[in-house]
C-alpha cells in the first residue's frame, strides 16, 4: 500500500530513453523543453498529490485522542480510574485494562509496534496494529518513536497468546493496545540500555550477538537507570525482606527496636576508622555502630533490644566487601547463665532469614539468578544443628590443609575463604559460626574466658566462607572492663557515660552485629557489595 | 530481742552513784581500784560473750547457700534453670519461681525484710522472713543492706494476697523469697531514686510528703537511671510500636522499605543546615532527610518506598520540640491522578497507628499518663474522615479569632498551637491536615497548583497543634526543576545526579517525612521531645 512506501524513494517508472539515430538539435530542444515541462508538471502532480495526502491523513487521523503526550500532572484532575499491576494480567484475559508502564524496548514492523513493557520485576508484550477508525498510521508512527524507557499510560485489553512470549516475564498474556499516553518522556540519552544492564556478565562475554557490558562503574555512575533492571528490582525486594525476617523474628522474642545517635561526643570504640563532624562550635563523630548505646539501654533494663540502622567506617578499604555506610542489623540482650543463649538467638534468627528468603521470594531469587548464576545457598536445618567449631579447631583444620601456622593468630580474608571452601566439602554447609576468638583479637569490651584468660567469650558468623557478624558477651564489670580499656590503651575517662552505665548495675549480656548488605551479597552471590546497596558509599564515592 | 538492738549503742543499767558524805581517800582509792577491776572484768566478760555469740552465730549461719553475692559471670556454667517474668506471676500462685530482677527499693522491719522488685513496667513486692534452719538473721541483714537498683536472683513462691499491694504494679501477689543473690551490684551512688524520677510532676510540687523532684537536665546527664522508669519502659515500647505500625500499615500497602545513605557528595536541600564531615581528603554533609534518594528510588521505579533512619538538622534551634539527630519516617510513592493519593495513604497510616497505639498499648498508655496527665490523643475515626483546611481556611479561623491577618504569611509556633485550640474546640479532633500552602513556604521540589502557582500541591498534618509531617507532591519535570531550583537560589549543576534521575523519565510523585519523636512526644503529650528520644541530642548535648 501507497501508505508503506517510504516517501524518498525515487520514482522508479522514469527511465532514460535510447535512441540508435542521433536526434535534430531542435528536435533535442523540443525534447528537453518537453521533458523540462514534463518534470515540472510531474513535480507539480506530486506536489499537489503530497499535499492531498498529507490533508487527508490530517483529516483521517481519527486516533488524535488515542495517543500522544499528557500534560504535566500537577493533579489537574482526579477520575479515579484504577491502574492494573501486570503481575494481575493472566487472570483478566479478555478485559481492558489500564497500565502505567515503562517502555523497556519498541519495535515497528510493518503497520505493527511491538513494546515490551515493565513494571519493576515483570514485563509483557504490547502490540499496537493499525486500524481504520481506531489506529491511525500517525499512531503507530508516534508510538514506535518512543524513546526506551519512556513512561506511558496504556490501554488495552489483555489476550491470550497463542505460545509463549520469550522474551516478556509474563508469557502468556499479551496486550493489544488502543490507546496510548506518554505520561514522562526523556529528556537525555540512556547510558545504557535497561536491558543490557539485566545481562548475566557470562552471556555479554560468550554470546554470538554483541551485546554491550555495562561495567559496574557505570552502572553506580547511573544508578538510577541501574537500578530498573528486573535483577535489582528483585534485589532490593529481598533487602527489605531480610530486614522484615530480622524484626520479625527478634519481636517475637521478645526484642525492642531502639534508634540510638550516631552522632557521638567522644571518638570512641577505635578512634582511627571514625568520621569526625563540625558540630556547631565544636565537634561530634559518626558511631561506628550503635556498641555503646544497645549496651547502655541494657543497663536501662530494656533487657532486649535490636537496630536497624547505618553505622560509619573511616576506613580506606577499597575491596569488593568494604563500605564506608552501611546497615547494621545490631542486637543486644541480658543472659541468664551463658552467652550461648545469644549465640543461638543470632542463630536462630539467621535461620529465619535464610528460610524465609528462599520460601517466600522464590520469584525474586531466579530472576537474580538469571543475571548472577549461583548454587543455592545451602545451611543445616536438620535437628543437628549449625555447624560450630572453636577457633582452634578453624586452626587445625586450615594447618592440616597446608597453611603454616604461624600465619594463622588471626585469619586474613584469603584464609578466611580458603577455611569456607574447606568446610563446604566438608560439611556441605554454607553457613556456620566459629566460637572463642582469642581475647587479643577483640575489642575492650568483650568478656575474657571463665578458664583461658588468652580466649573470649565471642564468636564470628559466616557465609560461604565471609565473615557476616561479629558478636560476644561483653564486660558488666564496671572494674574489669576498665582493666581491659586501659590494656588495649583505650583511657576510661574518654568514655565516661559508658562506663558509668556500668557503675549502676547492669545484668550480664551479649550480642551482635550483622551487615546487611554483606548478608544480601553472599546469599545471591553477587560478588560486590556496592550491588547489595541502594547507592553506595566508599572512599571514592559519595553520589549519586 | 537483743540481736534487733544496734551494736553501738550504750548500755543503759550503769548510772553514776550519787552521796551526800564525802568518803575516805583510801575508801575512794580502794573503790576506784574495784571499779576499775570491776568495769576491766565487764569488759573482759563483755567481749567474751560477743566472742562466744559472734562464733555461735557464725555457727548457725544456715543460710550461707541462699544468699550472697554470685560470681561475676563469665559463662562458666549452663544449667539450664528458666527465669520468670512478673507478669507470669498472677498464674503462678503456690509454685517456686526464679527471678532476675532489680531491686527498687527494699525495707527492713524486725525480723523481715520488704523488697519491691521491678523488671521493666512491673513491680512485685517480696519478702523475706527470718525462720530456723531456712532464713537466718545474717541473710536478713545481708538483704536489708542491698543497694537500690542491684540486681538479684530471687528464688521463692508466688503467694496470693490477703490485700492488695498499693506499692507494686502486681497488686495480687507477693513473692516469698527462700533463695537471693547478688548478680550485679552498685559502684557509685544513684543520681536518684528511679521511685522519684518515676514521679509526675504534680506529686512533687503538690504532696505532703517531701519528694525529690528530678529535673529533666539531671535525668538527661543520668539517663541510664532515668531510662529504667517504669514510664520510661513504656514510652520507648510505644516508641518501638510505632515504627512497626508505619511498618505494618505500608508493607500492606506495597511498599518497599529503603536504606539511603547519610553521607552526602553535596550540601543540599538548603545549605544552611547542614553538619559538614570530614570525608578522608575531601568532605562529606549529612542528609537532612533521605528526599533525594526517595524521590530517586521513586525514578528509579520502585514505585513505593518509606524509609526510617536519622536525620541531622545543623539548626541551632534550643526549643521543647527540635533535635539535632531524629528519626524520620520518610515515604514516598508514584501516584496515578492527584497528590491526594499520598495525602489519603499518610493519613491512613497515622490513623492506623494511633488505634494501634490505643488498641494495643492500654498498659503502656496507662503507665505513662500516672507520670504524665493527659486527656487521650482525639482524632475523627468515622466515615466523615480527618478534618482537612486549606492553607487559606485556616488563616481565616486565626483573623476571626483576632489574629492580624499580616502575621499569617507563615504560621509561627503560637499561632500554630492557636489553630490546634480553636480547631479542638470547633471540631473536638487533635488530628488534622493543612492542604494547598503557598508555593513561597516551600522548598523548591514542590508541586506548583495547577491554577494558582502562588499555591502548591502540599500538605502539613499537625497533632495538638503541632507539626509532625510535611509532605508534597514533587516536580518530576526536569526543566520545571531547574526553574523552581534557580528561583529558590540552588544551582541546578550542585544536584546534577538528583537533577539528572528526572531526565530519564520519572512517574508523578509524591510523599512526606513524618518525626517519630514528635508523634511520641503530641500523643503522650510528654511536653518536651527530649522524653521521646532514648540519648538525644541538641546543639548543647551530645552525651550520653
Amino acid at each position: 500500500m501507497a501508505d508503506t512506501q517510504p516517501p524518498n524513494q525515487p520514482p522508479t517508472d522514469i527511465q532514460p530513453e535510447e535512441d540508435d539515430k542521433g536526434p535534430s538539435k531542435s528536435a533535442l530542444k523540443k525534447a528537453a523543453k518537453a521533458a523540462e515541462k514534463a518534470a515540472k508538471a510531474a513535480e507539480k502532480a506530486a506536489k499537489a498529490e503530497q499535499a492531498a495526502q498529507a490533508k487527508a491523513e490530517a483529516e483521517v487521523d481519527f486516533s488524535v485522542d488515542f495517543y500522544g503526550p499528557l500534560p504535566l500532572n500537577q493533579s489537574q484532575s482526579r477520575p479515579r480510574r484504577p491502574r492494573d499491576d501486570l503481575t494481575t494480567l493472566s487472570s483478566r484475559i479478555g478485559e481492558t485494562v489500564l497500565l502505567r508502564v515503562r517502555v523497556q524496548t519498541s519495535r515497528a514492523q510493518a503497520k505493527m509496534v511491538f513494546l515490551n513493557l515493565r513494571q519493576k520485576t515483570d514485563t509483557v508484550q504490547a502490540v499496537l496494529i493499525a486500524s481504520a477508525g481506531k489506529v491511525s498510521k500517525q499512531m503507530i508512527k508516534w508510538t514506535a518513536d518512543l524513546a526506551d524507557e519512556s513512561i506511558v499510560l496504556v490501554e488495552g485489553t489483555a489476550e491470550k497468546t497463542s505460545e509463549p512470549i520469550k522474551r516478556a516475564s509474563i508469557s502468556d498474556v499479551e496486550v493489544h493496545i488502543s490507546k496510548i499516553h506518554l505520561i514522562s518522556g526523556l529528556d537525555t540519552r540512556l547510558p545504557f540500555s535497561v536491558e543490557d544492564a539485566n545481562r548475566p556478565d557470562t552471556e555479554a562475554d560468550t554470546s554470538e550477538v554483541q551485546y554491550n557490558r555495562v561495567l559496574l562503574e557505570t552502572r553506580l555512575n547511573n544508578r538510577v537507570v541501574d537500578l530498573r533492571t528486573q535483577t535489582n528490582q528483585a534485589v532490593f525486594k529481598l533487602q527489605g525482606a531480610i530486614g522484615d525476617l530480622f524484626r520479625e523474628y527478634l519481636s517475637s522474642h521478645g526484642f525492642l527496636e531502639i534508634h540510638s545517635p550516631k552522632l557521638q561526643g567522644a571518638a570512641t570504640e577505635s578512634g582511627a576508622s571514625v568520621f569526625k563532624v563540625s558540630y556547631f562550635k565544636g565537634a561530634a563523630f559518626l558511631a561506628q555502630s550503635p556498641q555503646l548505646a544497645k549496651q547502655m539501654a541494657i543497663a536501662a533494663d530494656f533487657e532486649r533490644v535490636y537496630e536497624i540502622g547505618p553505622v560509619f567506617r573511616a576506613e580506606d578499604s577499597n575491596t569488593h566487601r568494604h563500605l564506608t555506610e552501611f546497615i547494621g542489623l545490631d542486637l543486644e540482650m541480658a543472659i541468664e547463665e551463658h552467652y550461648h543463649e545469644v549465640m543461638e538467638t543470632l542463630d536462630g534468627m539467621l535461620k529465619a532469614i535464610f528460610a524465609g528468603l528462599r520460601d517466600k521470594y522464590k520469584k525474586e531469587i531466579q530472576v537474580i539468578q538469571k543475571q548472577f548464576p549461583a548454587e543455592d545457598f545451602k545451611w543445616r536445618e536438620g535437628p543437628e544443628g549449625t555447624l560450630r567449631l572453636t577457633f582452634k579447631e578453624a586452626v587445625e583444620i586450615l594447618v592440616e590443609d597446608g597453611v603454616p601456622r604461624e600465619d594463622l593468630d588471626d585469619f586474613s580474608t584469603e584464609n578466611e575463604k580458603r577455611l569456607g571452601r574447606l568446610i563446604k566439602a566438608k560439611y556441605d554447609t554454607d553457613y556456620y559460626i566459629i566460637d572463642k576468638f582469642p581475647m587479643a583479637l577483640r575489642p575492650f569490651y568483650t568478656m575474657p574466658d571463665p578458664e583461658d584468660p588468652t580466649l573470649s567469650n565471642s564468636y564470628d558468623f559466616f557465609m560461604r566462607g565471609e565473615e557476616i557478624l561479629s558478636g560476644a558477651q561483653r564486660i558488666h564489670d564496671p572494674n574489669l572492663l576498665c582493666e581491659k580499656m586501659k590494656s588495649k590503651g583505650v583511657d576510661p575517662e574518654s568514655m565516661k557515660p559508658y562506663v558509668d552505665a556500668f557503675r549502676m548495675a547492669c545484668p550480664p549480656h551479649g550480642g551482635g552485629g550483622i551487615g546487611l548488605e554483606r548478608v544480601l551479597m553472599l546469599f545471591l552471590k553477587l560478588n560486590n557489595i556496592r550491588r547489595a546497596s541502594l547507592f553506595p558509599r566508599d572512599p571514592k564515592r559519595l553520589e549519586p
